[in-house]
């Protein structure tokens, strides 16, 4: 039996800011699954910054999607068949697939979606890739210790809402850099951060981070970079951490960006820059699955996802991370067109 | 009993670069010394880069000198008077004192010379300070493994040249940054480095770089920085490591300094940026004192000094390690005038 699926493929190479040219909408035929994999209905899909790395043709830390290919990512869907022991058709499932109403999944790299932890797009955020990466690059490469300042930018995004949380679980003053007001309430109202920055709204972030980090940063997770990460990386106190997660300023950047060195103003406080992959830490993915589910049953961890309708929307909501449309982790909603 | 000597003072701060003005010499009699101190006269005394830092009115990682105080720093001499059993009259010491004919040490701070060892001026370099940086900084900070390949900037400066040494005998491929023919030739003729780069005779740094270290770059240890750490940071290997431990082309320069972002060049290679002060290590100075002599003894450490003769003439001394007059370690010898 052959399932008919819509899919997004990579149509051309985006030059500075991708935009509705890079992505084309095709239609095929998917076979049956072969041994070891899962066919799926895709329920949702994830978009996140580090995908624009991918349409680039030069090496990054993730390889190139060739031009023609399926765009592929997380997604939450439920198993048409399985050929593989561990799943049946009508399970809950998370994996690697591809922008598409059905998808191929590899059973190995899928795992169980439960709905009585967290609603299914959780599993593409604070319980999936992104949940993860903020785990173990705020506890490994920023080793928080209680009473530290933590500085998370992008602090409403998908990563940046969960590490700001467990900094908070861990004891630390936590301070958010954000780009609008609603998401800065979103941070000290219902995160729990102590202090939230809209970056948008202030002239001079270091003095703005002055007054919400009055003594000093001990670590700063950055996903953003940019004038932000100038500011923090001038309040560095003594054997400070910067987990380097991400740069999403930079991403449609065609030139190499520039900015005030770095290196310079790491000696006086004996700082330690780090860059940090998630996949560095599959070994230990399930410890990260299992404190994450257990801290948002708790509501230790507050996740919010922003859902955009259709497949046919995945490539306005890709488009939309750049200018900070989406508050917690942005998804597409598959099951409507 | 009093002693008369001559002493260098700070003047002005230095705007840019430091010139002749920063500098005075006053005359003035120094009475016996006081419980713990030693009376010494000065045979040699040390011009070092971090000096810079210090004639700023900023905070700094050194605490900025005082105008009209007298400029202080590593020197070795010959006691004239000991309030402190550890010493006599006679005894050849080292320790942190002033650019003076005589000075004061505080004997806590002192440790004997041992001319048998090496040459007193050694103990100002690949035996003093900056052969402990060297030290601390590539061990530990730079966690050389066998077959690393090691990059060095200031290669051929007091901590470079040792740097290199260590890493040659932890089984590492050593790639100096040098700026004459003179030292590049002294670092792979003598001191047994793989591959040293004149940066003044080459146009890019990059393409040397590629040629001089194929597999690219696992550790690099910065005294420079600039567009030689440009260059190698464009290059680094997964899991690289780079100590920061001067950044010399940026001491004279009054706004902050401006280049190539390093925060999104981090991520890919997942490459750790650490700020080092060696007195940091201070618990472990008397390790890296003993390794430090045992390899100078062997031959396994060649150490050298630029020696400049006078105490009249130490402001042109310290002013020459910014335009890289020094080969090896920069000393002011004191006895003549």
């Amino acid at each position: 039996m052959t399932h008919h699926t819509r899919e997004w493929i990579l149509a051309e190479r985006p030059h500075g800011e991708p935009d509705a040219d890079c992505f084309a909408m095709r239609e095929r035929d998917l076979s049956a699954p072969e041994s070891g994999e899962l066919l799926v209905r895709v329920l949702y899909l994830s978009v996140d910054p580090y995908m624009r790395g991918r349409m680039r043709d030069s090496e990054s830390y993730a390889e190139p999607w060739a031009l023609g290919d399926p765009l592929r990512g997380g997604v939450v869907g439920e198993v048409l068949a399985a050929a593989d022991d561990r799943y049946a058709a009508g399970d809950l499932v998370t994996g690697t697939g591809t922008w598409a109403d059905v998808t191929r999944l590899d059973a190995d790299d899928a795992a169980p979606v439960d709905p009585t932890v967290a609603d299914p797009p959780a599993y593409l955020g604070a319980l999936g890739m992104p949940g993860r990466t903020a785990y173990f690059g705020l506890l490994e490469v920023g080793e928080p210790k209680p009473g530290d300042t933590v500085v998370v930018s992008g602090a409403a995004g998908a990563v940046g809402s969960v590490v700001g949380q467990i900094a908070r679980l861990n004891g630390c003053r936590v301070v958010g850099f954000a780009g609008t007001d609603e998401k800065t309430e979103w941070l000290t109202e219902t995160l729990g951060f102590d202090a939230a920055i809209n970056y948008a709204a202030v002239d001079e972030y270091r003095a703005a981070l002055a007054e919400a980090a009055p003594d000093g940063v001990d670590v700063y997770f950055d996903n953003v970079g940019g004038p932000i990460s100038d500011a923090v990386l001038s309040r560095l106190n003594r054997d400070a951490r910067v987990a380097v997660c991400g740069q999403i300023a930079h991403y449609n950047e065609e030139e190499t960006p520039t900015g005030p060195r770095t290196l310079p103003r790491l000696i006086a406080p004996r700082a330690r820059v780090q860059g940090l992959l998630v996949t560095d830490y599959a070994p230990r993915f399930d410890e990260a699955a299992d404190r994450l589910a257990e801290w948002v049953a708790a509501g230790d961890v507050v996740h919010r996802e922003t859902v955009v309708d259709g497949l046919s929307n995945a490539p306005d909501a890709f488009l939309g991370l750049f200018s900070g449309d989406n508050v917690g982790k942005q998804v597409v909603s598959v099951s409507s067109s």
